[in-house]
């Protein structure tokens, strides 16, 4: 599943805070049983709108990824966990809120590493 | 906008070759005019099911990413185009089917980064 989840009302300081940021990366692929194959990557970002200043981070797991996006000075985060196992998008929804207290969310859920395609090309439901 | 595509039927060669995977995270960002905030990064997957060996690799553009997961015992590939600035899918899914000569794509477009926060807390569509 790829759960995709804008985030508004913010805590500034929480979605400023590198640390908070390079945590979640750290922390998400423990908590859904994900094996990491890439550590954790967290960038600063300065663009030409100075409100767009934030936080980008990355970490790639078996098969796929988890990305986040902060906006500390409009108070938004995107956060991507697309994993092919499946996982409870509410635990993660629930932790999200706190951790950068935020107050409103935007989800979608994508049914998407759900099904594969055996060796012979058939396309299957399910993991193999 | 986030361009979510599953693509299938693809030619396991290309999907098994790391310096396509590498190239198309290379020149993305450039043909859509985004700007590389973390230079790709590209690795070789293997797990516990033989079948699912490939490349993950990423790029981390400004506020947003690209990803790319290879399956080439599949023939399948799960490839992230987001950015929050306006672009055509259409030469996205072209160029993903010519590059890995996939057969069929899943496509999902979602509306996604396309609305904003002002720093007084409203929310607004397009870009500032």
């Amino acid at each position: 599943m790829h759960l995709v989840v804008d985030g508004f009302g913010g805590d500034p300081q929480l979605l400023a805070d590198e640390a908070t940021v390079r945590t979640m990366l750290e922390e998400y692929p423990l908590r859904l049983g994900m094996s990491i194959i890439h550590p954790p990557a967290v960038v600063r970002y300065e663009g030409p709108v100075p409100e767009d200043w934030g936080y980008s981070g990355f970490v790639m797991i078996a098969e796929s990824h988890i990305a986040v996006h902060t906006f500390p000075a409009r108070g938004m985060v995107w956060v991507d966990v697309f994993s092919c196992r499946p996982f409870s998008p509410e635990a993660v929804l629930e932790d999200l809120k706190a951790r950068f207290r935020l107050k409103e969310l935007r989800v979608q859920e994508l049914p998407r590493g759900l099904e594969y395609v055996t060796v012979s090309g058939t396309l299957r439901e399910g993991r193999p």
